[in-house]
């Protein structure tokens, strides 16, 4: 039974800890998780990055960070998602990412974006993604380095259908 | 002959009052030309907002505002650009355009991403941008609000080519 919480003050270092193992986030992005995690801890629910968690007694064993997209009247990010190297092939992140989307819907958020990255080294997390139910919407080519391309991932939580329509006499 | 420098703390008025003329900009969108200008006023060339104008002696005609996506090496994202109505057409926005494109790549920087939106009244807009010579990425349905699509268009800077290559055996 996976369960998942609105992240708690004393959360703040097992979720640095937690991003600190995962191996396919680079030195800015770890620095990323701690601002934002900084601006959740002063400004609390009136920030606009909401942090939940997986526990396992007290230590963090996922957590998952998302927020409305400035300048959009529905549209939330999921900023970030990782599960302890450990304990990931057990269905955490996907619990995490369940409660991300019905959070972002009791918000009154009808579309989730993900940002993420195609190397191989991302192509489980895309895999994953994928899994959940988002669908690629683009790939903007050498976006965060050379060779680094940018991937968008999206799901309407309002039933509204992401799918490109195929052409109707294909081959 | 159009010239365009580096905006100047004494221009931030003539910016603030051309974007409140701009029919296309909603409230917020206003709101966040203001918080990006009050970024610029205080951390100047630490900032990672950069805004240029055009100016008729001492009147805005026109204004861009660019800067360095987080995350990535080397792409830019141009936040804004706007010309006063009364003087469309004259190749302002070409002129700034241009500068921001030399400005990044004086930066280091190889792509330049512009979001828009996909609603008729952006239809100039997005017309402009392809003259200038940037590629539709990307189309995420009613991203800024039902009906209102994001558009995402991109242009290397480094000669890269942005086009999408077809399937070799396409009928």
């Amino acid at each position: 039974m996976i369960e998942i919480y609105a992240a708690r003050p004393g959360d703040g270092p097992g979720i640095l800890e937690l991003a600190s193992r995962i191996d396919i986030f680079n030195s800015a992005e770890k620095a990323c998780v701690q601002e934002l995690w900084n601006e959740y801890l002063s400004k609390q629910t009136a920030s606009d990055y909401n942090f939940l968690v997986c526990r396992d007694s007290e230590r963090v064993l996922g957590f998952a960070c998302y927020g409305p997209h400035p300048l959009t009247r529905s549209a939330y990010d999921l900023h970030w998602i990782a599960v302890h190297p450990e304990v990931q092939g057990k269905g955490i992140g996907r619990a995490l990412l369940e409660c991300v989307e019905a959070g972002v819907q009791i918000a009154g958020g009808t579309l989730l974006v993900i940002e993420t990255s195609g190397t191989p080294d991302y192509q489980a997390t895309r895999r994953f993604y994928e899994a959940c139910g988002y669908q690629c919407q683009a790939i903007i080519h050498d976006f965060y380095a050379d060779g680094d391309d940018l991937v968008i991932f999206a799901k309407y939580l309002n039933g509204h259908s992401t799918a490109v329509r195929p052409a109707q006499h294909a081959a």
